[in-house]
């Protein structure tokens, strides 16, 4: 299927009559067909609704100003927050690494293999150990030293290298450093990162040896939008795998690591997807 | 929430532009608010198109034959095959079992606790062994022996109970009995079975002794509605459980019912939420 | 195959040269067959060594008294914390309940299907919700009303209906009062509870409030040891189930309580069949 | 650990008493301690008895040859068929490839990683796609052209390599050609095969399609041992994932890959570990 005349919508607004009825008619009326559509409403009497639409039509990527010009009039009756994604234009990934490389080749591979609909422009690492595997996919690679007493500086580069690509997207590969509020701040619900448990449990450093104190007998991993609240962020997507006493703290790391790369993944390709809201803390995930 | 204002509908046509704008606006000017929905097309230019709509309404099941009327025309312009369930009128379902309970047990306590939506008018089986739970509910429990020999007579009695208590759905619980093609034409996609294995592997009898022979590392079960080819009608919902060498034929038989007993749960209550459409010898699960 | 002429051993000591030789030899002359065999060691030149056998024999049942008294030298010289169960004397299982009777129901199900090789001799409930099923299977019900007031008295109670009985295990079936430190004190590593979370996230009251309210998407069961930290006891067993945004604090009760059973008859059929070793607020999990 | 001072024995004989005395009195006496121990027996009386153990001594690996002979009196006297592994010879293995290279990079980043316990002396392919991954872990890349009209001569060019580079292990990762009965002869129970659905459902070519027509509600995939029955070989190990009325014959195939890549990596992982023993065409799993 042709995916360049195809554009996604998402709204939210205060749940009331007619909202289907009009921006379906809306659609209808500009040559618009619904191809994809999913909703939920906190609550149908006085929640909040939410709505995901894939439209397809032809010639849609030349009539994306129009069509959202036209839009507005539909969006100010009902009071919406409203996103559109045109699929002609790509969504830009930034992707920061560190030294355990598997999230990184994953998302590189599931890219290579069509898997991922987006560009990704650069690759940020404090180490050297992705080099080799992110230039082989002609993406630039840099590296930029990072630790604690510096993170000012650090990210002030990085920064400035996001606004020079035009980033939309970060995904904190296994990127273990913290990020400033102010950081945060520039990409609200746009940077993802990889919890190596099952939040809640086992918060913070080392969760596969506390995981081991404990002795689980499942570890997981956690797909979440990255806020000021250190692993407090809206869950994406989370999942486990089993384990048991013979397991060591160097057995869950390698184990969990396979659980964080898919994990991962499909915490992006939502997003880029465009299937993930952010209400509340929480995420609706439009699957 | 209170259910009882609240209707089902499930439509089918031609993908063809303006089907979702003329259904919302149509539900939109009745007076009925969209709180689920769910769509499908096989191809958005030439394929088919499968809608699921939840709407709710003020007194809405006073208006049931009102707005089926009033929806005839919209479903004519499109040519929709159609289908309303309004969920004041529960679906009436009846249990077929036989020797083993764990399936019957598991579909009685689901609705005990609330969790499928229907009526159990009656239990019919060819063996004694469920009365006793059965009655413990207030159902009543006809046994009427069954085997290859006598199957017309047995299904003639069958069938005149069915028509009896009026009854929509047909739920083979292990029954273990084949139905004839008459008795199958009755109820089209309205007789669901729960096969013990992961189908299409191990079709017919002796599922797990074959899958011992095999030496499978996981088995399965698998809920479909009942065709005329034994087996092979559309599939509902499978899932899988993991076994070793360890495992005899009859500890195959014991894990496999706690498997069973699931999936045949979920293909019921999806059935009886009017989530799953056939077509094409497979199943659009709406969830 | 007849159980009546099988015992199983546990095994812990210092690991060492010579363990596995000196009980294999032992048992050989005494006539009696490995049949399986399962070790573990935390460190083979310094660690804890773990072994758990099920043996074989002709009339082993009657030779219990003179194993035991000729086994003892074989302890003595290794050190070792031994136990010793003959199958013919089956383990005395008490199950305590409240209101919510899955878990009870469920246990009730695999022991009359030849699951849990056990007898249950009495049930202990605060609620009543329970005696229906449990006199159906002929085992007595009592109904001891509880709240945290009246802790010491009911308690008083509950252990002297445990003495009476001659309990070996007792299961916490969704009992949901806690035991006082006197109390666990009497059945060290002989209290299974089931807690409704994927510890150690959600400890505490309410896990499925609290998974709500962080948006999860998993929720689990995980059935323990009860020691006096309040679900701080060793892991026996834990499952998790998918659950999504449309999920209310109801629905994950609903379909949590599905994975609690599993979760605890797990736990108790591996207790039953001695496969758990607890060491270091950790079992050991012989499958 | 130390693993150069370890080995692992597999034993396979009648089942009767005395063996586990004798093998563990042997190893007592040599010098070797037990570290893991499995064992397995159809039937205790007359059934057949596996036995698996890895065993640690000082300068283990320089007693090869002097405890082997020393084992050959204890493994006539109970008939044995026995096998030893000293880990300080690391098996050696060879992957065959094709044009989808997923499962050959999984291999190669496990090795990498240390969870695959060999050498990759080579890989051979029909197709020029792995070369550059396969090339930068140093590893030789023999491009041999394939068809079933030259299969005698294909195979006697990879034979050749095979043996100049003395392989233990064959592994197909998604190889795609067919090998001749002689082929398979050279390499008995030491060729593995990922085959890309839940055997036995979808044997042969194009399974993916043929699910996908079936409109199954898991896809699967299975590890086995290659024979000369087209995917009737011993099951190793076998995985599922979840898919819909959504996915198309493409979307299997992609999500499919997920799965064969840990099946694979699981299934060889064991294999390169000792813990699969064939036995009447299927496997005993000693995890």
């Amino acid at each position: 299927m042709n995916t360049k005349h195809r554009a996604r919508l998402l709204v939210s607004c205060v749940d009331q009559p007619g909202i289907v009825s009009a921006i379906s008619t809306f659609l209808f009326e500009n040559g618009a067909n619904i191809v994809e559509s999913n909703q939920y409403t906190t609550n149908p009497t006085e929640g909040r609704f939410f709505l995901r639409l894939v439209i397809e039509g032809e010639a849609l990527e030349q009539k994306e100003e129009e069509l959202k010009t036209a839009f507005q009039p539909v969006a100010d009756q009902f009071q919406m927050t409203w996103k559109w994604s045109f699929l002609h234009n790509k969504k830009r990934t930034a992707i920061f690494a560190s030294k355990d490389v598997t999230c990184l080749r994953e998302l590189l591979y599931q890219w290579e293999g069509g898997n991922l609909d987006t560009d990704i422009p650069l690759v940020i690492s404090n180490h050297e150990a992705g080099r080799e595997i992110v230039e082989s996919f002609g993406i630039p690679y840099y590296y930029i030293p990072a630790n604690k007493d510096i993170r000012k500086e650090v990210e002030a580069k990085q920064l400035e290298l996001l606004q020079e690509y035009e980033i939309d997207l970060i995904v904190l590969a296994r990127y273990m450093q913290i990020l400033t509020p102010e950081f945060v701040a520039e990409y609200p619900a746009e940077i993802i990162n990889i919890h190596h448990s099952f939040l809640p449990a086992f918060i913070g450093a080392n969760p596969h040896k506390k995981a081991h104190e404990r002795g689980v007998k499942l570890i997981g991993a956690t797909s979440h939008y990255v806020t000021d609240d250190l692993d407090e962020g809206p869950i994406i997507e989370q999942d486990v795998g089993r384990v048991d006493h013979r397991d060591q703290v160097e057995d869950l790391k390698k184990q969990g690591s396979l659980i964080e790369r898919t994990v991962l993944y499909r915490g992006v390709k939502w997003h880029l997807e465009d299937r993930v809201i952010v209400h509340d803390n929480k995420t609706i995930v439009f699957n």
